[in-house]
């Protein structure tokens, strides 16, 4: 169909359409920067979505029943702007929208959900919208089974581009969506045939149609500007069992003189043809100005969800005080008040029992004591469930016919995972943590950032963490991979050096709300070295005393994880030649930076010789070993300089020289003025 | 079928099918860890594959016109060695296959492309070895396309698993292969139904043969466990102008107690199921024993292509005296000697025209002058084309119709991109660069660890560097990315101040053969430092003075990139003051951590304060900042402290804080003693 025709037939949804073209046209031209094209394409989709499908009251974006909508194609973000503004979101004013990718908006060149409540997901990054959807679908599952449908019933619509679909992850996600049957997962492909480089034939032909069949999900085809097709066609999507895609053609930038072009893809900022193209539309008012009748047919459909919204009130007010409290606090993500007391009880029958097993399982241990009493957990793996020991006995799989199953079989998705889990923290109400071996961060990379920059408390549980894997050999030996996860802003990397450790790491990470964890864990069995029970949180302070010097403090061994057995085994071999030695424990450097100077100088105070242990590479460790008065030539490193290798653990250990006593030689040498020049060691 | 049946049908291949199983069976008991159920799974498949169609000749494991096998499931990697061992290849000895998994063996825990000619490929983090051979027959279809059909003319054949068909990478890879029209790539799809975590369908329920045929592919299904079922659907697949996936049903671990589940995926160590597993199979030698005739067939099998390869090397050998010697070069990856002179003249004509580009136009400049020189380049973007600048005049766009063209449009693909590169390079005579954002080093970050582990020389075009990119925001804006690939072992990091850095940064990663390199180009226009011409290429040593103090020298001012500039200019305000300020320009630390400690202490002198300066965060940094002989309390950084935000650039460096002022107050306060002990600042 043509424009004219469209217009004709159905001027009502035409102008309420154009007002989001018009909005984004002048938004990105203002800017002189964003894409104009997305949102001029999908404003017919977005607009019959809007006004007859989403459950949404404008004035209550964080309503926690509404319908969820993530824009995964986020550079379109001016459609989301557009409608936000339309219906009369009150955080996203015409000022907002005028001030489009300006210092301090809230309308940020791609969508930021820290922004705004409406803003459900933070996408840009292709691929990541679509597969958090997949958790904002499985949490929606989760707590309609355990809070039934009168307080949760809601869709996930998702808007996703031939970026989206190109991505790897998006493969990850649809495979997770099909096998889970995720019905109430909408996502409409916004064909327009075009990307950055030209047309999508440049680099794919993937039949799309073909491709989310084989992957167990209901496929329509429609035209994306006709708005009956579209409504029937979210009509049968919510009708059918599997989750739905709807491949919408569309013309990119319609109307616009870059039309069906990758120029379209870009900021339109010609002025003529922008007045061009808006007079194609029948749009007549200036920059910005949307007419009254326009407008207010938006704010109707703004409107459209207060009844529902106000009867779900009741529903809930209607509920148990009890139960009322803890929809609310799961919601709020508080944690419960039980965490302490039973963290600190496991933390006394460890330190009596002193058991000798991996980081890995003290993690199982914790998670045992804890799952039973944080309902709101999900634990799952990506294939990895026996080696990651993520599963702990009343968790149950979670599956089509088990949605109260708290644990989820990802498959081989390091990245769907960490992607899907990242959804279900936006949705609220799940606490998600999952596992892969700590070298497989990589795969997860992506999502794990935007963890750190959504500001949601998504817990990674990465075990085999080192050389200590041993003989899977160096593909699956993490050297860089704690520096990785501690270079990234946001995000508590802890490395814990037995269960004592790991169980205080547990409770930090689940008291976080803008924070996530990533838990470097060990496959080979330590010792308990905290042995003296504290009821403080001794991992809180990001790194502590573990054992003190006996008589002149000249050496401060500092480690974490593995290698504080190696250093508490150095510094015996030390003190058996007098040279007094302090180990210190530092299970979370990020926690150690927010201390104050005074506790960090008692720590690690001036003068004794330092000697860092890690069985990584050095990349970052010279904050600690220079300290606040620390000299090169008093310092040493004793870790890894480069790739593992293949082996048995102990074999490695010895042949790259991470060894107690390398590390008591090191901390000999340095202390009688033997120092090595290269900046490498 | 049963064993039985397929023993009697076909014995003599059983028996050399059973070689491959008792040997895989008996190194992995022996090492006691290990996946013994892949090898012996997919035995059937190998031995149809290497007696009746792969092209190589085993004493001659380099041979370029080999066909290429590639082990995807690397944790298969006892097929692979068995393989080797059993049709005589010259470094996987016997003692070699008995030594599995031990220090110093070639035969790794996972196949390792540098330990032995004949693994074409690291594989073990899963996906890589599909993705990579993608990259493989790119090179192929190039190499044939430049040096004809004589000397270029074979396959690649790939094994992978249910895991790898799981990851996100293995999308972007079919995606790529479809598009292209790959006809001599086939895989063979292990279709045993199980993983780690249990059947397949616990996780995943895709339609493999609707899924790769969506993607373009050939498909065909066969027992994988029947010769001539394998070898029917080899000739078809080979005959085929499509790339071809074969689904293989095959049982893992078959005739083992473990058959058919995931124990069978692990290491089988039972003495008394292996016997019995052995017995089934109708093998009766002991542990590592292999019947001589049995070894003889095998040892035929290897000698199949020797004939081939003697007339390959005739044909060579009739070329003229230019041309055998220009494929040598560039199947060693050698760069041409016009290199260094064209670098030289450009540098020369760049200090004296001292042009204002953004750095990314200064790698376009770059390789306008280098790819008609090395015509063993290979460029490319994940549709990033005109933003990355990668894109050269003459180079051609590949394509099906095109084989000669150098440029490739990958897609939104970064992570298939990367893998595919790492292919070419493996294939050799090929020298891949491709592009995206710095960003999107997260995307590629598997394939990226990678080359740096398997010592390839693909080079990573990163631009668009840090907030410099402006109103995209944070989800577009690196801020730890250079922290990530300078934590990286063995991967050389640039980020050029200018054009004549750049120019510097290309020339070293072009003569490149064992270390990958990552470009981190600006966005934004800079101007040129190097107005001085020097023919010595000063990036070669990592850093250097740039701009020496005016008087006495009381800072240092070090800074990577778009940063140059601004230390330049926070060296003026100094000088106005009367303080003397050094500025050193560090564009590859790594290769400045190479140089010796005199010439390093003549660039960081111990004394003056030192300020870092880069608009990254600071983790890393600390190693320059207090050098030799520094002290935090004399040294401070300007930078990150977090990710990054929505607004033009100008206003984001002002509103971070990253300006020539800031820089200058900072060396100001410490020069006159003012310190924050903040350690995050």
């Amino acid at each position: 169909m043509d424009i004219e025709t469209l217009k004709a037939q159905n001027p009502d949804h035409w102008n309420k359409a154009a007002a989001i073209r018009a909005l984004s046209l002048d938004a990105v031209a203002a800017a002189n920067s964003g894409h104009s094209g997305m949102p001029i394409g999908m404003a017919d989709v977005a607009t019959v979505l809007y006004e007859k499908h989403l459950k949404f009251d404008a004035a209550h974006p964080g309503w926690h029943d509404r319908d969820r909508f993530i824009l995964s194609a986020g550079h379109g973000s001016m459609l989301l702007y557009s409608l936000l503004y339309l219906v009369g979101d009150p955080e996203i004013t015409l000022d907002q929208v005028k001030n489009f990718r300006q210092w301090g908006a809230k309308t940020a060149g791609h969508p930021e959900n820290f922004l705004a409540q409406a803003i459900e997901t933070t996408t840009g990054p292709l691929g990541q919208g679509i597969a958090n959807s997949v958790g904002f679908a499985m949490a929606e599952e989760a707590l309609r089974a355990r809070f039934g449908k009168k307080l949760v019933d809601h869709h996930t619509y998702v808007i996703a581009g031939d970026g989206c679909l190109m991505e790897g992850v998006s493969h990850e996600a649809i495979g997770i969506a099909g096998r889970q049957e995720l019905s109430k997962l909408v996502v409409f492909w916004d064909n327009n045939n075009i990307t950055i480089d030209g047309t999508v034939a440049l680099s794919d032909r993937t039949d799309q149609v073909g491709r989310f069949t084989a992957a167990g999900w209901h496929v329509q085809e429609i035209d994306g500007h006709n708005p009956a097709e579209i409504d029937a066609a979210i009509t049968a999507a919510k009708a059918d069992k599997r989750p739905s895609m709807i491949a919408c053609k569309t013309h990119i930038a319609l109307g616009h003189a870059a039309q069906d072009t990758s120029k379209g893809h870009g900021a339109l900022t010609n002025a003529d043809q922008n007045a061009e193209a808006k007079a194609i539309w029948g749009w007549t008012t200036g920059p910005f100005e949307v007419p009254g009748d326009i407008k207010s047919a938006w704010e109707e459909i703004g409107r459209r969800g207060a009844a529902d919204r106000a009867e779900w009130d009741v529903r809930l007010a209607e509920m148990s005080a009890a139960r009322q409290a803890e929809f609310a606090r799961t919601m709020a993500g508080e944690a419960p008040k039980k965490l302490s007391s039973t963290i600190k009880a496991l933390k006394k029958q460890i330190s009596e029992s002193a058991p000798k097993v991996a980081t890995r399982k003290s993690s199982e241990m914790v998670l045992e004591v804890l799952n039973p009493i944080l309902p709101e957990t999900f634990g799952g793996s990506a294939d990895l469930t026996g080696s990651n020991n993520t599963k702990t006995g009343d968790l149950g799989v979670f599956d089509i016919d088990n949605r109260k199953g708290r644990y989820m079989y990802w498959g081989i998705r390091e990245h769907g995972m960490a992607s899907a889990m990242n959804g279900m923290a936006l949705h609220g109400g799940i606490r998600p943590y999952g596992g892969t071996f700590m070298c497989f961060t990589d795969y997860a990379r992506p999502a794990m950032r935007l963890s750190a920059l959504m500001q949601v408390p998504t817990v990674y549980v990465m075990t085999h963490d080192s050389i200590g894997l041993g003989e899977d050999g160096p593909t699956h030996q993490p050297v860089e991979h704690l520096a990785i996860s501690r270079a990234t802003p946001n995000t508590l990397v802890f490395r814990p050096a037995d269960t004592v450790e790991t169980a205080e790491a547990w409770e930090i990470a689940f008291t976080q709300t803008k924070t996530p964890s990533v838990l470097s864990l060990t496959r080979q069995n330590l010792p308990t070295v905290r042995t003296e029970h504290k009821t403080k949180n001794l991992t809180a302070q990001g790194a502590y005393v573990l054992a003190d010097a006996e008589g002149k403090r000249q050496a401060i061994l500092m480690a974490t994880g593995s290698e504080v057995e190696i250093a508490m085994a150095a510094r015996d071999i030390l003190h058996a030649e007098g040279i007094g030695t302090r180990v210190v424990s530092m299970p979370c450097w990020e926690l150690f930076e927010e201390q104050d100077e005074a506790y960090r100088k008692r720590v690690l105070p001036g003068g004794p010789v330092r000697v860092g242990v890690e069985a990584g590479i050095r990349f970052g460790w010279d904050r600690w070993l220079f300290g606040e008065r620390g000299k090169r030539e008093k310092s040493g490193f004793v870790g890894m300089h480069g790739f593992g290798a293949s082996a048995p653990a102990e074999t490695l250990y010895e042949k790259f020289g991470i060894t107690a006593e390398a590390v008591a030689q090191k901390a000999r040498d340095l202390v009688e003025g033997r120092w090595q020049a290269d900046p490498r060691t």
